[in-house]
């Protein structure tokens, strides 16, 4: 095994290598450390550390593997601190989530040679996105399931997020599913807790479900927490299906990448939606200059198979600026996409289909022509509070939810549609400053 | 239902508040934005957001669940932006770690009242940690299963990373065992790829093994990674054992939470020890501001059950400073905490063993003397490039890490031990600088 006696050098940066359809590119943010002699070199080190290399030259590495396997830092723009590597097929597990991360997401975050590192984005070439099963349902399919057809989805969370006994949770369900409401769902922190069941939460709000869609004539949606390690959340999914449930709600970096794949696999030939809630994302998407987009991320969380996902609200109480929020609906919901030098790669689709956005955190009806203006309608709105603290409840929060959007997408003001409605006028006063 | 009718002031910050033994405390390093008026006021929306609150007054809130479940922001110091916050017990779902970090590590992270937010530690109350596993082995287990019982456990990663076939993979595996390395371990981002398929690997590198144990009449151990979705990593563990192996290894954060959780109860009734690389730990742990402590993660992966964790290296390629490093092996390793005001929490570990810290990124035998002075003997050492990178390959790589911590061990410096190892001097002359 000659290996063992010749040092190879692998050239790491390559600026007149053009990606092939077969390579997986990423676009980093990198800040060199003061120490370090260059962009170039900085970029040399995570290309290296993300893929064949190591600090120092081995004599186990060889002149077959690193033509093989050797990534090409191909792009580097010293302006913006922007650089794009394409690695090649092989250095994948190509249905392995947490392997790929390991390798573009992993040990390079923590390295000398940086101060900061953002992974921007991902192009995942065809092998890579055919191993994937996507959303089940899609937009169209959810658009079927929910009978809702152009409007928003609209939709509220049980608020106080915990607290609740299961028989007060499904009245707060009941009251907002009669109030106009399309969907209701548990927040990030319930799942199953002493004062609050989940079997006994599932079955009394699924029945006031069906209570609403009699009532109402329109179809409800409950989304339960089912956030666990994966056995239970499979168990939790089951007791969702058994009492008549269509969609289940996880925490998805609370729970993770592996258990998230899993659970789309256990649910493909089951009938239920998969919302998607991002608690804990900003810890690693907030800063600027470090971690990841949450635009990766959703584009992952669009590949592993999530029907619905929380992106952000430009308003509300949530930081996610108007460009950023758009981008990231943009690349989960559309077929193909374009990529820039900047925030956005290159991405085609194939057969995944679009996860539908969701905008959720500190809306009130006020906010809804902005919504509607800068997000549009394919989208689910959530009010939590902007429901829930209604001076005259749940139910009037919610009717003051619908009507804002019938305002809004019959073009009227809102204060002039509030001088016939009692709710949408009661929830002006209460919110507008 | 009168919750409908009467809102309710919650108090959220209450400094006079002792935490009861119940309680889980967490503390956090916050700096608000510039726009909030105070650091209380942060400190007030961060307990509300993790607990039963949310942005406005709500009318499905009642004195009852205040009064039960309002947690207490019971510390602020405005001088290092430090406050802590103890959450009553039935916030929580005890064995759910998904549920309790999306509760106190979920939707803080992007309020608008914050322009950083990090999370520092987590006291665990009795009993929730009565509720994990913790480490099957702990280094008492680990110490006994390798027979190793006073020095530090020497290992070294397969390098290059990925490339290697699988016969190439084990001969190199065979090499650093008969050079004297106790451990070797596969890279985080090599899990079962085109050219190098886990189930061969996992049995060639076993056989290696055997014939090096047989040669050296040293316990060896390999640790191949399963890192995957669920089912996959239980498959993969069932072929390690099958062929005779007694550890796995997994990168903990690519995995995630549910997951792992998961595959600790799986291999609870096997004899494997787990073997944690934190791969993607940097996104979120390295800003000082922001995200979450690596010594917080470092006690959750205890908790659920990790036997051996790498934790930092202080010298070598991976930031980390010193005294962050062995406060995380503190935390790990030693059965009680008594906590500070600044970087770590009292925890109490009840029954639950210590896990073994592995400190691995960028180490050659030259940092061996710098390495047992800062961080002692009860750890891992793995040197990846710093073995195989030897001028005379891996074996005399391996022979050179023993020899350096022989000499050390023996109060002798390694220039004069050197004089009579070739292996030693030869390393010395590669990588002092």
């Amino acid at each position: 095994m000659n290996f063992f006696y010749i040092i190879i050098m692998v050239d790491y940066v390559d600026l007149s290598y053009e990606p092939n359809e077969n390579d997986l590119v990423v676009m980093y943010f990198v800040e060199k450390a003061v120490d370090c002699e260059s962009l170039e070199k900085a970029c040399e080190e995570i290309a290296k550390e993300s893929s064949i290399g190591t600090w120092t030259d081995i004599l186990t590495m060889s002149a077959d593997i690193a033509e093989r396997l050797e990534p090409s830092a191909f792009y580097i723009d010293p302006q913006n601190q922007i650089i794009k590597i394409a690695y090649s097929e092989e250095l994948f597990e190509a249905d392995n989530m947490s392997q790929i991360l390991s390798a573009i997401a992993g040990n390079i975050f923590g390295m000398k040679v940086i101060n900061n590192l953002r992974l921007i984005d991902i192009t995942f070439p065809k092998y890579i996105v055919s191993k994937y099963k996507g959303p089940k349902f899609g937009i169209k399919g959810i658009r079927k399931l929910t009978g809702v057809e152009k409007r928003p989805l609209l939709g509220t969370i049980v608020k106080p997020k915990v607290g609740l006994n299961e028989i007060e949770h499904a009245k707060v369900c009941e009251e907002a599913w009669m109030g106009g409401l399309d969907i209701v769902k548990d927040d990030e922190n319930l799942t199953s807790m002493v004062f609050n069941k989940f079997d006994k939460r599932v079955e009394e709000s699924l029945k006031a479900r069906d209570r609403a869609q009699a009532e109402t004539g329109e179809k409800k949606i409950y989304m339960p927490n089912i956030t666990a390690k994966l056995s239970t959340m499979e168990e939790r999914a089951n007791i969702v299906i058994n009492n008549g449930g269509e969609y289940v709600m996880v925490d998805i970096f609370t729970v993770g990448f592996s258990a998230l794949q899993e659970l789309r696999d256990y649910l493909d030939d089951k009938n239920v939606v998969i919302h998607a809630h991002r608690a804990m994302h900003a810890a690693f998407t907030r800063n600027k200059k470090h971690g990841i987009t949450m635009l990766a991320l959703a584009k992952i969380m669009r590949l592993i198979g999530m029907d619905q996902l929380h992106t952000g609200t430009i308003v509300g109480k949530m930081e996610g600026g108007k460009k950023e929020v758009l981008e990231i609906n943009q690349v989960i919901s559309e077929p193909n996409i374009t990529g820039n030098n900047t925030t956005i790669l290159d991405q085609e689709w194939g057969d995944i289909k679009p996860t539908l956005p969701v905008a959720s955190g500190g809306l009130s009806p006020l906010h809804i022509p902005d919504l509607i203006k800068f997000l549009g309608n394919d989208i689910v709105y959530q009010f939590g509070g902007g429901c829930h603290g209604h001076p005259d409840g749940t139910r009037a929060g919610a009717r003051a939810i619908r009507q804002a959007v019938d305002a809004t997408l019959s073009g009227i003001q809102l204060e002039e549609y509030a001088k016939t409605k009692e709710e949408l006028e009661k929830a002006i006063k209460k919110w507008r400053k």
